[in-house]
This record gives structure tokens, C-alpha cells and sequence, in this order.
């Protein structure tokens, strides 16, 4: 399911059509997140394959500043997600991965050699570790997805740092920084490619523009709601303005308290 | 080039035997960075068919809170370089990306509909962006693999913020996170597997494991800097910890201080 060809996978995108032979293939542009699985497991091989694809990501100055707690216990499942927003895909994934920067294994290693790694304490570190581990899962997730498996991101693991850590017993210096749910797409799973902003909204030349138009994109949005069910008058623009309303943080407004109180970020 | 199977590049990040029938593609494991470039060029139909790839990653709540500013004017170019620490690969690759989270077009958009975006002043929507323009990144990497073309990131797009930010234009919610390095690698690219952390030490079962060993990494590792050529007793745990030190931020150690005065953070 799910294989859409490159200029039908364009065209929902950007409402227009591909550049000819671009060479990429369709799967890259085909993602859409799918929170619906079916029965079919995946073995223990090929989710270590899929670990083996993350840890293949590039990671700056291979210092591999993430690590993955996977949750099966159907207890601590049950638990975890609740902590999701009780989100029904992270209940019944076939797979739930909670993906973690770690400065704990690097401190660990290098105090057993006599350093400090002091750097740690500076956003900079933050930041690396953000990165490293977001490259990591969107490898598994580019390696998953070749093999027909579905996935979608859990940003709700933020939405309780504190309950995170206590339940997956994180030391400081890690934080749960995301969720992934896995497992093979349910026959009839829904789950539509999104628009997504016109190329030269988000890929200038040389400089930024700071005027680049969002051409057609509010409308096409508002169709895309309306195609999904929602209601009233909204588009794009409204409804991301909204999202990010300060009285709509679902909990994450702690984490620059949380994670300075884990030892991130204090310079 | 570059077409290890999948059992032989297993062996290269882990020393061992992969387990039978992963089903996982072998260049997910076969990922390494590309610093030589051939002259074979990289049409504008496939740079856009990769931006595309980049634009179909997971984004949350659709807000796309990134862009990229690609860098290919000789002069541009060399003045970026510079900004990066002068690296041989960023002014020699045929295509250069910065990558940067942005806050400032959802901003845009949302002010012409007459909301506010408080939410932008938090952590969580500096965490958020990162964790999107990496996602973003990795999934453009995946298609060029695909494709048989070779990356290297340029995390020292972060030696210079303030440089960037006035190389670019950049306004205010738009911070340069990392570059990206694009082309056909030359015929003889130096570019190895490198090993990595044993799959104990990263993948953890249910809980955080505080005590998980670093098996026979730090041996692994004395083995392949010395494969490199590089000098002196040591291994990955001695080398990380002086790469971490605080001594060794070439310019980032600002960081902080530049992202909040550029408006993130704040909360």
C-alpha cells in the first residue's frame, strides 16, 4: 500500500506538477504518518536492523549523543502512553521507541579516562544532541518505510518530561526528546500525504527572503481540512497560528525549567 | 561505489555478525561522509526532487519550522566557507545547504491573520524547529544515498551564528543549525564505515540502563583512528572527552547568548 509514483506524490504535495526525471525515488516524497497497524509483527532482526540504520546516521564528532528505550511491557505501555496524551497509536504500535539525548554514556565513558566533557553544560551540546537524535530516528524511519512499514512521530513524550523520566528511570543529562510508533500498515489504515508549503517558500538561493510568498498554500490547506472532515473556515495560517498560542503548550512549558534542572543548558 | 552489503557493513559498525534476514536495505547501514566530489553534476530536476524529500519528512503539526538557503555563487560560497571553518568539502561540493529552523515565516503568516504565536517564546518551539530541519536533513540524505550521492554535514555552521546570520540575511527566528554538503563522490574518496557503540549501549529495554557496557567499543575505536593514521594511546572515551571539553567550542560556546537574542528561547 502506500506507493504512490514520484508525480502523484509531487502533486499532492504541491498541487503541481514534478520537474521531469529527478531521479529521487517516489517513497521519499510518498511519507505520511500512520497511526492504523496491522497483526503482522516485525522480528527482533529486522528491528535491529532498523537500530543498526539509526546508529548509521551521521553523528557529530561520532560522540552518538541519543540513545532509545523501546517499550513492549504492555504495563509500561499502557503507561507511557498515557503520558502521550493517551494517544491510541503509541497504546497499540507494534513498536514504541522513545528517542533520548544522552550526555549520560558520553560523561560516563569519559570519567572513566579523567574528563570533565564541561562543554556539556552548553547549549551548543543541546542543540548537537537534538540533532544527532533526530537524524538517527529519520534514518530508521527512511529505512522502515523502504520495507513497507509505517510510522509516526510522538512529539506528546514532551508533554511530561518529569513523568518520562521517572518512568523510564533517565538520569540527567537525557531527556526524552520524541516517540515513534512502527508497525505494517492495517489494510485500511488512513492516512493521506500532506501539502506542504511551496518549494520557494522554504529553499531560497544565497540569502533568505524574508518576503517569499506562500503562494496558493492557505487554500490549498482549507481544502485539505475540509477534505478530512473539519469544519469552519480555516486555513493554514489560522489554524498553525493558533497551535502555537501560548495557552496550547500542553504541558511543554516546563522544559527550559526541566531540562536546566537535568543539566542541560546552562550556558 | 560504496555498495557494501549489508552483512559486511554491519561487521564494519559492530565487529560482528549481523542477524539473518533483517530485511532491512544495507545502504541504511552503509552510511558514511562524503568529503571529495566528482565533477559529475547534480541536476537542478533532482536538487528540487531532494528538497522535495526534505519537505515530505515528518513536521510537527505541519507548522515546517525550517528552511534552506543553498549556497552555489562562487563568491557567496567562499564566504560561507570561510564562516565554517574554512573546511575543504564546504567549498568544493557541488551543491551547499544551510539548513536553519525558522520561526519567522510562521510568524508572517499567522500575523496576517491576526495571531500571535506567543508559543514561540518557549523551549519547546526552539526544540521542536531543530527536531524538524534535522528530520528534514536526514530524509534529503536518505534520497541522495538512494541515488549514490555522498554528504557530509557541517555542524561548524554553528562556529559563527552571528557571521551567518549577516552572510544570509537572516532575520529574527531564523538561526543557521547545520550545513549540508552534496555531489557524486570522486573515484577515490576516502570515506570509511565508522564503527560504532554496540547496540547494548544505545537500545535500552523498557527502562534506562545506567550500568549498560561500552563492550569492546573504546578498543574498536583505538583500532580505526589508527587504521586512519592517526597518532597516540588513544580511544573513543579519551577522544570524546577532550572534544567536549570547554575548551574546544570553536565559537559555539555563544550560543546561547545569540539564540536569545534572536528571539528563541526566552521561556
Amino acid at each position: 500500500m502506500f506507493e504512490e509514483p514520484f508525480g502523484e506524490a509531487w502533486r499532492l504535495r504541491y498541487g503541481s506538477d514534478a520537474p521531469d526525471d529527478s531521479g529521487v525515488a517516489a517513497r521519499f516524497v510518498a511519507h505520511r504518518s500512520v497511526r492504523e497497524y496491522s497483526d503482522r509483527p516485525l522480528s527482533e532482526a529486522t528491528v535491529s536492523g532498523l537500530v543498526a540504520a539509526a546508529q548509521s546516521a551521521a553523528t557529530s564528532s561520532n560522540l552518538q549523543l541519543w540513545s532509545v528505550v523501546s517499550v513492549q511491557d504492555p504495563e509500561q505501555r499502557t503507561a507511557i502512553a498515557r503520558l502521550c496524551a493517551d494517544q491510541d497509536q503509541v497504546h497499540k504500535a507494534p513498536w514504541f521507541f522513545c528517542f533520548m539525548i544522552d550526555h549520560n554514556r558520553l560523561r560516563r565513558a569519559a570519567a572513566m579516562v579523567g574528563e570533565e566533557c564541561k562543554g556539556l553544560d552548553y547549549n551548543e551540546f543541546y542543540t548537537m544532541a537534538v540533532i544527532d537524535a533526530s537524524l538517527a530516528a529519520e534514518r530508521m524511519v527512511c529505512a522502515a518505510e523502504a520495507m513497507g512499514i509505517g510510522i509516526c512521530y510522538i512529539g506528546a513524550l514532551r508533554n511530561d518530561p518529569s513523568g518520562v523520566a521517572s518512568l523510564l528511570d533517565l538520569p540527567a543529562g537525557v531527556f526524552g526528546a520524541f516517540g515513534l510508533c512502527l508497525g505494517y500498515p492495517s489494510e485500511d489504515a488512513k492516512a493521506e500525504i500532506k501539502p506542504r508549503l511551496p518549494q520557494s517558500a522554504v529553499w531560497f538561493r544565497e540569502r533568505y527572503d524574508r518576503a517569499a510568498s506562500f503562494g496558493d498554500y492557505d487554500d490549498r490547506m482549507k481544502g485539505f481540512y475540509e477534505s478530512q472532515g473539519m469544519k469552519g473556515d480555516v486555513n493554514w495560517s489560522m489554524r498553525s497560528g493558533r497551535r502555537v498560542d501560548e495557552h496550547h503548550l500542553t504541558g511543554r512549558e516546563v522544559l527550559k525549567e526541566f531540562l536546566e534542572g537535568r543539566g542541560f543548558l546552562k550556558r
